[in-house]
């Protein structure tokens, strides 16, 4: 691709040599001198001076003064999201060339596999299984039976589908991850043993959502464990049975959310936090890192603290945590005058 | 199974056509026509007026009023056990016909392999190893060499096991976990460079335990790391070498336990909990979810906090905390009226 | 291998008979009647008197009494380093029978493979690969294109590598560690759903580098994220985009690392613990169990509460929390002292 073409897909002005062939894009302080990269947060600009990219999108009011005449300028109304638009040019020209079901994998008895559909090496499907036109498994993944995958999904190396499980269109789910894993339900015996309680219910992840790597999504004891259109999980996210997490939520990695609760639309929870089950979380709730969550909430707002709290209360706590030594001093000087 | 035989199977009194066919089991709200479900905890009585289900478990004293004579009920002495019991039956059908082993899994040299296993496809089973009469092992699964499996165990996908590993009867093993990986051992270099330290020991998982998905537990630099008998750990638990877990302790996930640590008996520790090495936790302690326990523990309990305490110290700590601000107030009043 | 070998090997003396045969090694506890064990701690000389093994590591001065005339002594300057020593060269011998490569395994076009590399079954290399001479790849492992990996690694069964990842020399990688999956990076639209951003860099792991089970390491968002020479990790441990661990620093299981971070030499981080993204921990800083660290640490030391803070602060805190009783107490007596 060239200048002129980029600067036709970005809806922007190139201000140089707009001839130049473009061979990938880069980081402003990395680039090679066959990439494109981009300037918007202001802190980079420092970087124009020195880049080796021969070209940089910039926003329509840059001032590059005297420097650089040797680099073309694409000016764009917004740099970040035009660079984002190219990026995401150049990866598909890649990864769209995987097609071809590998004759080292094998499909079950009654399985459908749509069209233009990619199955790497090793893997194995299940009987009765459905896989959506232009769906890609990757290497090693294991798919139980009855398990159904809408189009445009990307399931990548080493994925573990139990049986049953629904996924929807333009899912994207990484290496490690299991879904439909047994949920963690036993019975106590009298003489202290414990009872595995059947779990057949399944999980449904809706369209367009992303899984990270390394996550485990159990099944419902009955019914379903659901993910939301457009939820985007992180890597080693721990969903227990019978949890919904609604449309549009982001979870960081390593949060943990305990059976059957809920959890609204378009909430944000924090890295290493941990959401106790049979709960109930609103819509538009923001949950910080590191924070257990110990009863329902029903305000949107944001929640901090070794046990979520609003957080104007965590800051209150964390003052007053601080003051306790300059209490103490107060009280005993209080106590020499009173008691003297 | 007609009402009829699920009355027999429970031990229980029909009331309305017993001739009906169940098909499965389903909760109240979604079960569909051709399913049974169950009424235990009173708070489920209101849906019985509209539950799509042609029968219903309830106790022997359930009034079902004037409503739905359309509903079978069939009346047990706990319907929550009955519903339990029924679940696995249905269960069993399904998971009873798999056996055989794919011609696309590979066993090793002097390996050997009880009656009815199944072996799914992909499935990698080193040389010297012994796998137990009736066990399921699902795709992908990387067994090493001279590890034994007892009998009716099931082996999930992508499980590795390394070598040497021991696994005793009526074992699950969730996907993702791995078992036998090294311990975390090294020994610093004058040169502020690591040695490895090799761990040359094991991993024993004795009968009757489950472990959810990703998991890792580590094999003992000498010795033995042990599970032992009736332990269930959820997913995504971290064992490190030579910790031991004695018998029907039962681990939430996302729980880690640091290497020679020894938890006792009938144990239950909550999401999120960590535990440092070396120490000793006694029998019947219960920690709660997100605990950092630092030092052993020689009397049963409930612990909870960021560091574990007792939970009555717990309470009394965060009680104070809540107070501190009310206590500045009452400072400075005291002040006022003294210093003026 | 005798005692006689073993002594000069360690550069040690025997005390009794140096023709008995070992067959391994040993804890004292536990030790077999044809293995070797050592007492380095004090506290295991209490073992000695009943131990199986047939032999003993001791330190030049160890004083064994008139006990156990029948155990071989090898008196070496370090016990300790000695055995561990001998462990590895025991391991060794087991370990260097894998070679060849599976016929069961698929390597892609114009992929080189070195000289000795060991490939297991169901083994999955892309196209444009190189792996160097006297790698071990267990089996199930998916390495997508254009990875590169170094001469004399172990990576174990079920890892999976993304495409472009780069791998160096001595490296050990565990069962389920995902490396090179997408940073999570989202854009969010005016109607509240995300748009991904392309992740389209790689992950970096250089010279002797550990990483234990189930970690998740993403690539970057553009250039690298890197693990540099001599990092040794633990299990769990998930490292976002575009993270830097510098040289010889070592990580406890379940730790998270946010995007961009940046990670100095020597540093020694908890199980547990999280930093959150975009800040910087100078070299030689040490990070306790469970710790949140939210902004950049600039000074070596101990760092350590649910809040990162230096030992001494977190210490003092803890103390004035474990006051507030007594404090409440002090200020209602001198309220009932001046308001009576």
């Amino acid at each position: 691709m060239n200048l002129r073409e980029i600067a036709l897909l970005l809806n922007g002005k190139t201000e140089g040599d707009e001839d130049k062939e473009i061979a990938g894009v880069g980081k402003i302080e990395t680039a090679a001198e066959n990439e494109i990269t981009f300037i918007s947060n202001p802190l980079y600009v420092k970087y124009f001076k020195n880049t080796k990219a021969c070209a940089v999108i910039v926003s329509e009011d840059f001032d590059k003064g005297d420097l650089r005449k040797d680099i073309t300028l694409v000016r764009v109304a917004d740099p970040y999201l035009s660079f984002l638009k190219l990026l995401d040019k150049f990866e598909e020209s890649k990864t769209n060339t995987l097609t071809g079901i590998s004759e080292f994998s094998i499909v079950g008895t009654d399985s459908e596999i749509g069209e233009r559909v990619y199955i790497g090496n090793f893997v194995s499907i299940g009987s009765n299984c459905k896989i959506g036109a232009d769906t890609k498994i990757f290497s090693s993944c294991s798919i139980d039976n009855n398990t159904e995958i809408g189009n445009n999904c990307i399931i990548y190396a080493n994925v573990s589908l139990y049986k049953d499980t629904v996924i929807g269109n333009n899912v994207i789910i990484h290496s490690g991850t299991v879904i439909g894993s047994d949920g963690f339900g036993f019975a106590k015996q009298d003489d202290g043993t414990y009872n595995k309680i059947p779990q057949t219910g399944r999980v449904v992840i809706e369209d367009n959502v992303e899984i990270g790597s390394n996550c485990s999504i159990d099944r419902a004891t009955l019914g379903d464990t659901r993910i939301c259109r457009g939820v985007k999980l992180d890597n080693m996210i721990q969903i227990a049975h019978n949890v919904t997490i609604d449309e549009n939520t982001v979870i960081a990695s390593q949060v943990g959310i305990a059976g059957s609760t809920k959890i609204g639309k378009r909430c944000m929870i924090g890295g290493q936090s941990g959401i106790v089950g049979h709960i109930t979380i609103c819509d538009d709730v923001i949950i910080g890192a590191a924070v257990g969550v110990p009863k329902s909430i029903d305000k949107p707002g944001l929640y901090t603290g070794y046990r979520a709290r609003p957080l104007k209360e965590t800051l209150r706590m964390e003052v007053g945590m601080q003051n306790i030594r300059k209490l103490e001093d107060r009280v005993k000087e209080l106590e020499k005058k009173l008691y003297k």
